[in-house]
């Protein structure tokens, strides 16, 4: 199970490098009878694909996956699903230059000394490329948990120092824009914002929230394997990422008890400051997370850096590159959120089947 | 591997509940030939120990751990170690009443929907007692990790509203206040804060950070194993943590990418924005990483709530309780970034001991 | 998760040397509302202990569980479960002279060699004295079990060269005699052989049979974990286990196809060759399991070893010996095919408790 | 880590049907700096294809393995390493029909009722096919284990009845006849049985047996991944194997302490009946395994069965079958030795490798 698989039920595996043949995963544990295609998987590699606005990197890929097991007359047998997608265009000629230089706030320098040397195309296995198999792996998970009346949706809160407005928030909104802003109205700001940024030759952070709704109370298991510990694992693993809140996250330090609590009624909770978990187990509420990403490392603006002998140099990325990683950050967190959510399931269901309680459920 | 265990060299797996006989762990993988002794662990556990200061919970607890194997002669002999800490003062009158209501903004209502029925003495395993555990256990990893000449350390960054000055930061100071506070000035403010809060009946969160010093370039396993990933893991698997940031966290969102990087030098890195960990991967630079606590969710202020049969109650928390858990955090969160990164130690030396490297390591 | 837990749902994790404070082991995944109580380990505990007959170790121990969480008013409440067994009676002196010396056949050279140095008194980690905790997990399985129709039994075939008579085979008898034998008429034979045995200051070897009834079809998760391969991890993980059948086993080898198939009707199935697992799944038949054990190590006799230093030495044991491990591992066997029988049953449901299936079930 | 993954540092994740598009692997945390290429796996892979001899079944596959990740400038990178290998003939039509009906002694029905339907082209997952996958897997962990002067064979040591001649043992010949015998002169013997079975229209079983060399002593994690336990797990898991044995195996039954136990001496062990692992643990000697296949159940004479309605059937396979799996094993048992050898070895260093010892080492 080493570094590159997760869950416990249900698993995903994958390997590929940026510049590599082809990225693949293996998705173990989905139950047998859910109806599947490629279909179902492009829609979400199609939202995370580069190229579909001027505002993420140009690099243009088909990303189109193949399904080779595990599939069977239209629905999943039980056995593990391999999933591939051959790398198409990779222009490995925009790297040659960097076989011995480090790029400041990139993995080269780690990965140099945890292997030895380094796959230096492109970002290799530390490239954002592989996370187009965890988008994948989440649509087979959300094909499950929508049969289960569970949703998950993600969309942007802030662009840098651009947030958007809660008064204006509408769903519908988020697939209408190119930033997943689920506002309409701050559009052209963030437009404005972004392409300043590429004049600059800048870019910014991001903070993007997912939300799971249709969730039963009793997902989790404590204490290691909590609901929010493992959604906090699952979030932290996606590159760029520097933190995860669930609920209301760091706006809990200053709540005071009467503030936090969300009381419970008959007729529901009266708030949902907590995001959905308590005690490390899903209540039943919306589940809430925010993560934040860091601002890309690849700039035309000089940094200073060591090549491999250690010598100090500067460094200039040119080529195609996301000059805001959070853009795109969206399809990922919700597949991670999704796969977590299945695994969940699946656990809980395996120990508790038989588990009967007179207590209403509010939510 | 089910919930209770964590870690895949080093494995740390509990069991106990804050009313039950006592408190349990055994703890697997930790090398031989390591002094150990119950010393070594009642140090930490002392730290934790509620009834230091009028600020915490007035419950009195021995809290006095046993070595009960995989010690032989002073020195763990590489066998599972078993620790046990007999449950001595747990005043179980103070429950009885509740055993028919859920306290807002605590496990009871999800336990009892997740398993049926629950211990509702005290918190039962959702307690914060079962902490107790985890600190022993990571007294364990503090004392390999030393071996190794890495340290761990955590302090207050933030209690309620009120933030410590970073020019006034002085880690003498940590262990001298009962607030973890490394800024001797702002501790008046914080008793005064909080005397305010007990009068007023109420609770408030805090902010939490821990920094590991002497650590090498290499520990991370990605894609999913990221060292970031595991340490937002276990840090989230606290009771009331609601958040985890590793560097700079949110602040990362709105900063460029030229505030952002942290550029190298021959001499070593300008700054530490990225916490010391990039692409999953520790760099040798400081690990950082913040965490942020709910306030309490036992409070004297009425709140609304409903019973086992649906029907809307108030509820009152009477007895001994904490009124900012957050003060008692900051050992159990050095516990759990001690027992992840002595996990991805062994992990990395027993994948990657063969891998030498020319290029400099300049932390 | 390190060697010393096993299972991925219900998981049993053990710490304890033959002569440290204490055995222990935290069960975690056993499904809450279970009735268990102490007595109901002590069976089988009682079953396993020596002393119960001449032809056991005349070691004295009183091998009582507590059980210090995880059930609540009677019954299991979800949460981990911690047992613990303190030792009582270990002659610590009959030990002194071995620190230096490497018993032939024991693990004493190789427990050395890999952590450093060993606890030498008994057989520390590695001595059967760790099974009674396995035991006592396995008995908590047993009664889930139980609760869904699932019996495990397990007796002796073999005792040396003396076989049992299949067509004496009676259940009732199992627990009649010392040595398991369901054959009531050859108890005198073993009797016989055993004195002589002692006498001779030798040992022997052992095969045991358990068997698996009500077990329902689906168990089982290809292609790693197929239920025969954790079957035999668990048998082979018994001390003193050298063989692991399934089925027909090593008759298998000169079976011809015609012979060994297992044909089917409607009425059911017309053999059972294959011990009740096909595919690595279970076929809804009795579950059939033999092991191999080998003599015990420890003997009178003078065996040729060497020291620490290297050197030849001759090796007597005296003290108090089993001379017969195979006699005892009847209840371990059980216990550790009940404890993966139990994981997967949660596994399978887990993961399938949505199939439905229009085929009939003919076992 | 669902049932399609093995391995605690060194994984090995399968995934692909008989007649779906391709089979594929994904092989993590083999260490950086292997010389690796497609030749390496071609080698094994080969003697494990069909076709090779009039003996084996007449199925023509290419069995070409493609590596898709991890390798760069042809040596691994640390990162995970992605498989490849495409069906090419599968002969759907020798299939259809058997939708509806329950071949004897397969895993058609067991199959049907664990995911309540099943992909019946071949045997689907529960086909032999999948272990392509681990031979090329396995053959990655050769290529390591050479690097530590570690090496795995197999061969045949009874097919059917026919027995080899342990006094005309030649590692030598087992490359030289279709059966792997290292008996030279049983040759004919062997062929003459199987060409009387294959006019007969039957099947028998076969008995393997595996071989490492130059291991180091201390591999091994008790309790439950014991060395020989782990073995054990891998062998019973490959497809038709129905018996294990480490050592002397099922001969320790009737073995007197004094004959089975292996004497040591400065110079040496004197025998080695345990077959090289003590207590779970490798004691430095060879590790020899034996597993038990039984005959193969795809048979040209009829069988009773049942169809998915449940009525009473007559079976006959068609097409092209394996008229002994045993003589296909050899190749696939060699990899799950060295596969989990692997996987010990990393684990070991992991934990121990601060680990220094005085005792000489004897083997």
């Amino acid at each position: 199970m080493s570094g590159n698989s997760y869950g416990k039920l249900f698993t995903v595996t994958t390997f590929g490098e940026s510049h590599g043949k082809a990225l693949g995963c293996i998705v173990d544990g989905c139950p047998p009878g859910i109806e599947l295609s490629e279909a179902d998987l492009q829609l979400d590699l199609d939202r995370r694909k580069p190229g579909t606005s001027r505002h993420t990197t140009q690099r243009r890929e088909a990303d189109e996956v193949e399904i080779l097991s595990g599939v069977f007359e239209g629905k999943t047998t039980g056995t593990p699903i391999g999933l591939l997608i051959k790398n198409t265009d990779q222009r490995s000629k925009d790297y040659s230059n960097i076989e011995e230089t480090f790029r400041p706030a990139h993995a080269d320098y780690v990965y140099t000394h945890k292997y030895g040397f380094r796959d230096y195309r492109g970002g290799g296995r530390s490239s954002a490329r592989e996370t187009a198999m965890r988008v994948a792996a989440g649509a087979i998970a959300k094909k499950f948990l929508a049969t289960k009346g569970i949703g998950v949706k993600g969309y942007l809160s802030q662009l840098g120092p651009v947030k958007i407005d809660p008064a204006k928030f509408d769903w519908n909104e988020v697939h209408n824009n190119p930033f997943f802003s689920p506002d309409a109205d701050i559009v052209n700001t963030m437009e404005q914002y972004m392409d300043d940024l590429r004049k600059e030759g800048n870019s910014v952070g991001a903070k993007i929230s997912v939300v799971a709704t249709g969730t039963p109370v009793g997902l989790g298991e404590p204490i290691f394997d909590r609901l929010d510990a493992d959604l906090a694992h699952a979030l932290m693993s996606i590159n760029a990422v520097k933190g995860v809140e669930i609920g209301d996250g760091f706006e809990c330090v200053a709540q005071k008890g009467t503030e936090h609590r969300d009381e419970m009624t008959p007729d529901g909770f009266l708030s949902n400051h907590a995001g959905g978990v308590l005690g490390g187990i899903s209540t039943g509420q919306d589940i809430i997370a925010h993560i934040a990403l860091k601002p890309t490392s690849s700039l035309r603006l000089p940094g200073r850096s060591i090549n491999s002998r250690g010598e100090a140099i500067e460094v200039i990325t040119t080529g195609r590159h996301d000059p805001c990683v959070g853009i795109r950050a969206t399809p990922i967190a919700e597949a991670m959120m999704a796969i977590v959510l299945m695994d969940h399931l699946l656990r809980h269901r395996g120990q508790n089947a038989d588990v009967s309680c007179d207590v209403p459920i509010i939510t």
